[in-house]
């Protein structure tokens, strides 16, 4: 945006004007955007402020932009009813079923692309913890005999027999092949189960806080959510009863080991109620395991998945995926369910991209069949082990007690509450300010005073100093 | 005891089998007991005999209950330990928002993977034409930076960038990297655009025949679909006109060359027609530009893709993909539109897959950025002239003038029309029984009487083999 080159040979207010001209024709400022005040705009070009008002007028004069004493200068909103044709663009911009990512988390996600912040705040692994070379490696090696075609869109046999043979070695899930479809990661898993299973108005309960809250992916269906109450043992199972009666809950979505962003483990006893419950009331439980893998060293083993319990592979819809435990640009995840869904699905799935790569699916099934799968994720384990404790260490160390959390025992998150009360959106910005990006808990639907702080998604020299960042941040804010 | 209401809101069979299993579940039928025979049941609820069948069918299969010659129909032994708290999956697989593939169309598509049959049907190259080799050196050779993040929505910039320069040397269409979104190929390209530009009841018109009548994509966003008929030259643009005082037509889509699956190119005056007419009347338009660049050797060069035309880049939106002119396994694709059309498509991908693999677009770059594809698309031109000259050579040895088709001049098809009339569903199945799988044009919307050959997709030495089971379906049909 505003990457206006002036030349020598046409008056600057000219360029402006036909700068600005051009990207509302072309929809880039569409009707009602806000452009910059005449000096903002004038330091920007590094122009008079009176090559600006110029400008302005003149765009003023053909309609194009209004001004109003306190709202700024704005296109106009029948700016394309004017002296030229193109699509009413704003209008389909406005009015499409599917929604974005929310502003606040764009935002966030786009402050941690800059180098000079720090990200405490995205659920990925760091780079240098990528497995880059093992790809590369795997990548020189792929089979002459490469599906290149459209393939089956549950995915290759070859790679479901390996998911298959993944979930039974690692969390004693038996399912065979034709119960497995191939996804690109847990949260297209969760796209094809909305709109392959539900439709909308339909009522689904999930743990709040939780991610999902984030994502918009239910709101674009027409689904509405309604919160399971948590503790430091994860959801209150009976809940689901509750809400069912009020409600005619129609599905439950869950992530029971080390729960995003809370962090807990859901006890035996209480995975065992909660298929219980849902069993007796006939309601399917989609399961989240995309951090089930990633206990830390010394920390007890969890409770094997809601999956793997007896009866559940009846009532149990599972979501894995390598983006957590291996790499997210491999784009490579899968579910598994009844057949009956994973056909349904798969016929869904035909319509929306006929499926992840051969490419990436020949590398995942050579990740997955060798040892390079275990290896990895011992790896990542310490290195997050490590990353952990001196997140741990720093906090308390800046903090004292004015954060209260639990130390994680999995996965990549820390959620802190602090005592003192603060306004989300000022923390944000305040963060963002001193060079730090983090995401405050009502963005996962959890009430006020909690953040999430990522410690695997920066390199790790930088956790002391981006927990520094944040405790200044907390001061000024 | 069977005081079942019948109600008319739900199909007969699954009213008794919820009846039964709610009476198996709370005591009343318990293991072991016996129940009426099918004709008794049937008597007493005053149905046909057959409903009972399929109820006593499901139930059954839920492992409930069990039927054993001599002893008749009794409740499964070990029924309460069963599975019959699964959830009601049936319901939830009938009620899904989003449609699978056309039942016709997954038939076809299951066939062509039998190796006995001969693949008319499917457009797609055969596996012969797949660049196994030039792919695999591509992956040995990955750069050491390879990104293996969650990466750029739109796609990484380097592929993007690539793309671009693509889009100027073979097409004359200038748009810079921040107009283009990478796609997993040009069908999830349709879906992004149907998801984020337009919502339920939204009027749109397409050529008709076309192969998106085949897609349940609009049908899945509740888009009505209307016809823009079509000649020899392709679509009448003034017929938009028409369906719009009618319909209020929101989106044109549109396949201009080597439109599939009649193979027509539209003329330059039609192309200059239709921008304009959809500038006046300010429609934007969806360009399918997959087949474009596979003119046959010695047919004249179309005219260009409607986006490279003057003032298109306001009113097109055009989709591009790898899967027609290298291979479909890469699941590359791209999309070209405005720039605020692009972040908001952007936005919505996010939500869907977060994007294809870092690997497959490393890849795809290297392929754009070398000349390999175009040394590719020129071993394919004259690969697919050998084989449509093969198949026009062996349909008029066969056929004679019992089948009437133009000469395609690019793409994978040949659209026959014959002169006998015959049932879509009927030749479908009798093609198989010989041994070839056509798709019959209904599925495309055409009127009766058309076949849709593709010569992409068979090995090329089938092809005639192929024409002569289809001539043997025709004598028997």
């Amino acid at each position: 945006m505003w990457n206006l080159k002036l030349s020598e040979s046409e008056p600057v207010y000219r360029q402006i004007v036909k700068y600005i001209e051009e990207r509302i024709r072309n929809g880039e400022f569409p009707p009602g955007i806000q452009l910059p005040t005449e000096r903002k705009l004038a330091e920007l070009l590094k122009v008079n402020r009176s090559t600006v008002s110029i400008a302005y007028d003149e765009l003023r004069s053909k309609g194009l932009i209004r001004s109003r004493q306190g709202s700024g200068t704005r296109v106009s909103e029948d700016a394309w009813g004017l002296d030229f044709r193109a699509p009413d663009w704003a209008g389909y911009l406005a009015q499409g079923a599917f929604q974005p990512t929310l502003p606040m988390v764009r935002r966030i996600w786009e402050e941690n692309r800059k180098s000079t912040n720090i990200n405490l705040a995205r659920g990925e692994m760091s780079s240098e913890l990528w497995p880059s070379e093992h790809l590369r490696v795997l990548a020189a090696h792929l089979s002459p005999r490469l599906q290149l075609g459209y393939g089956d869109p549950r995915g290759e046999e070859s790679l479901r027999a390996a998911v298959s043979g993944h979930l039974a070695a690692q969390h004693a899930i038996q399912v065979p092949e034709n119960r497995i479809l191939i996804t690109a990661g847990s949260q297209q898993g969760l796209l094809l189960v909305i709109q392959s299973l539900l439709r909308p108005g339909d009522a689904v309960a999930l743990e709040k806080p939780s991610y999902a809250y984030s994502l918009p992916l239910f709101a674009s269906a027409g689904i509405r959510m309604f919160p399971i109450p948590v503790d430091e043992e994860g959801l209150i199972p009976d809940e689901v009863i509750v809400l069912h009666r009020r409600h005619k809950i129609r599905m439950v979505f869950v992530t029971p080991t080390y729960q995003n962003p809370t962090g807990t483990v859901l006890t035996s006893e209480r995975r065992q109620r909660l298929i219980e419950i849902c069993a007796d009331l006939r309601i399917p439980i989609v399961e989240d395991d995309a951090h089930g893998d990633l206990t830390l060293d010394g920390s007890p083993q969890p409770p094997g998945p809601l999956a793997s319990m007896q009866g559940a592979e009846h009532q149990v819809i599972y979501l894995g995926t390598l983006s957590k435990t291996f790499a997210p640009g491999l784009r490579v995840g899968w579910m598994a369910g009844p057949t009956s869904v994973i056909e349904r699905i798969a016929g869904v799935r035909e319509q929306m991209d006929f499926g992840i790569s051969g490419i990436t699916q020949a590398i995942a099934e050579q990740v997955l069949k060798s040892d390079l799968w275990e290896q990895n994720v011992k790896r990542l384990r310490s290195a997050l082990t490590r990353r952990r404790d001196r997140m741990v260490g720093v906090l308390v160390g800046y903090f004292g007690d004015e954060l209260d959390f639990d130390v994680p025992r999995g996965g990549y998150h820390i959620w802190v509450k602090r005592q003192q009360p603060f306004r989300d959106q000022e923390l944000v910005e305040t963060a963002i300010r001193n060079g730090v990006v983090v995401v405050p808990g009502s963005i996962y639907g959890a009430e006020p005073g909690f953040v999430r702080l990522t410690y695997a998604s920066s390199p790790e020299v930088e956790i002391e100093e981006g927990i520094r960042r944040l405790h200044d941040a907390f001061k000024r804010g």
